[in-house]
């Protein structure tokens, strides 16, 4: 492991700041200019998070891994990827960067740096959806990670963009995108209330992923490393 | 072949799956936000699945070789890819995952978990279409499949976005994917009594765009066991 | 050049006739979809172009080099790529797959196997557009060329979704396109009045882009076989 | 160094001019065919200027760098990447280009060959927005110069597709085309007396990511070289 923590650490919350500032930012834009078009609003929002993510983990993957997400932090430190030890700094890191991600997009767009969302979503199925979310993504992740040519950042970026319209939640797939999502009463807010079912069945969904593919790919627990400094280095 | 075949037939299960609860979710999602303007929901249904055909060919593709469907399996076995003694279980595992990710997406939506399909796709030309639309499937994968770099996702992936729009049936391609519609009475449906023409008319697309690279490519049987355990492990 | 000349001509055949299926099949199914709305029918019909010359690229590049155009034919020859007693073959496969081209996605949607369009497009702004945007093409080819990983196909794909957009013309680019689609009374169709200046504009942007690749790449010549028998092969 | 200033300059100002077209061109004709619904104009205005730059980056980047932003021209100078005495030739051929571009686009839709926009973009949160945008744009650029398979042309071209819905600037992110765009009083345009704020937030954006990087990356100035001439040569 030969960057240092600390650069590491501000590479998670530049990240994860400039994804949630995309997911709010780009749901501000799509919902002003969409006239109620619920439709075209998700296409735009969908296109420039998907676009974000491929952006992202191209940049910052060979710096910190570009997990952008506690799930994907969190598993990749059960399969002995990230020691446990960094794995606070990560956490804390991809929380505040998001915060400060969705801070970023209201001033940009002249709204208030923070705003409780009212975006009721606690319908069971969203929750279900947020696990069946999670556990796709973390699934990729693995599958991907046996690859080169930066098969990660194309393969997460395609799925979520897939996931924003096969389930029923958007797919936040992300708890410190959720919790961010909350402090932004627009298109992309949940409201506090909603976050701790849809955090809870994330870390459900990417836990069965895991736990399918040790099964699925025996060596997976030496590509774990390679998650966190991505293997595409010449 | 150093993946065992449970390990290969889970793969497929899983990734046929998340195929179907795509084409389906996204375009329950679709249907219900376009207030009615189809070309908008045949563009999010069209963007969702050819971004998780990139996904999954990624993701599964160096466990199983991410065929996804029973006409590639079959093409690959004629081509002695696949040994023919595997493929029923390949096949089995892409219906009953395609029913399941069937499944899946309606509980998402808080549909019923199944409903036969009411929606007529009889026409002479939808069958033709399904020809064309399974032969040129084939061609790509044929055609991609001597290349590196996950040529064969990005291939797929981007041949399916087109074909959604090229033929008058919005290419299905996918006996897996056909069975699994028509027990979703929405917007991707079909109704079961005109699921044995697509299926037919796409086996005998792959059959024709197999033939004929049998020409084209006189290595073919060389690359198709390449195509199972895919050539992009470093 | 181990790929023998009729396998060569037949895949430029097969290429250029799904390409052309697609620019006008998407083009009828956008336009019965968005009931008059313009820029959603142009926009699906984008995404579908784009996304087919990635997958055909990709897929006949390895066995003809994927022309599918009698500019880049031409252009290739001229820089000592194809030998000039093939050009000949390749441009008639070319011309007569995207005839096949457009009748099979007639056949596809229900309209008559042929029919001369009534679409003008002679306006000198639409004329100086095919220039601006082959010379472009032709730019984009010849600078790709120097790459790996299938740049070809990717920038090519990427170019014409955007010169759909930027140039009056919706950017054909393509003689054998633009023949194609003077037999297609539909969205895509051209009035076969308005072909030749499309094609000479078409041929004089070509080869003023390969002009001054001449000077901009001293190497040109070097590269000119590899656009053939592409340089992706492991 | 091994291709001559000359050319360097040359594909500097076409691919600057290319890039503009793209932006003013899509953005006429997105605006004409939308008729008033402003999120499908900038959904196809979006499409369009990611892609090209996809393919710009692929086509140019191994002669020039393919830099067509004075913003990345200076960063790269100040990493000892470009040659300072070299930035001058650089930044006046990506300006000309620029504006060459316009002019092209205006002649191509048949609109006056300049005209000065009346579009204002004055607000606070908008030049805000540029400096976020070149933050992150110059994030990517110097994060994917590390990475093989053309990562820079899809990291840039993701970037921007997500960066024209996140912004409240829709994105400039470059002076060469925010120059550019003041002389069309198009969808694209801006008001002359918007332009010194933009540049200036511009620049600032780029210098704190680079000042940033210069930290998370000690390798920087290494790689800084690479970027003038990309290191996907076989």
């Amino acid at each position: 492991m030969n960057i240092s923590l600390p650069r590491r650490v501000v590479a998670e919350f530049l990240g994860t700041a400039f994804l949630v500032a995309t997911v709010i930012g780009s749901g501000v834009m799509a919902d002003r200019l969409a006239n109620g078009n619920v439709a075209l609003a998700l296409l735009a929002n969908t296109l420039a998070t998907g676009a974000i993510l491929v952006a992202l983990i191209l940049a910052f993957g060979q710096i910190s891994g570009a997990h952008l997400n506690p799930v994907v932090t969190l598993m990749d430190a059960l399969e002995k990827g990230l020691p446990w030890t960094e794995t606070p700094y990560y956490v804390l890191a991809q929380v505040l960067g998001g915060m400060s991600g969705a801070v970023i997009a209201h001033l940009m767009f002249s709204l208030p740096a923070i705003s409780l969302s009212h975006h009721a979503r606690s319908a069971p199925p969203q929750v279900f959806s947020e696990f069946v979310a999670t556990f796709g993504l973390v699934c990729v992740i693995w599958g991907c990670s046996r690859l080169r040519c930066n098969a990660v950042a194309f393969g997460v970026g395609a799925y979520i963009t897939a996931a924003y319209w096969f389930t029923a939640s958007t797919s936040f797939a992300n708890p410190a995108v959720t919790i961010a999502r909350c402090v932004s009463d627009t298109f992309a807010g949940i409201r506090p209330v909603d976050v701790p079912w849809f955090v809870f069945a994330q870390f459900l969904g990417g836990f069965a992923a895991t736990m399918i593919f040790r099964w699925l790919m025996p060596s997976l627990q030496v590509r774990a490393k390679e998650v966190l400094l991505s293997h595409d280095l010449e």
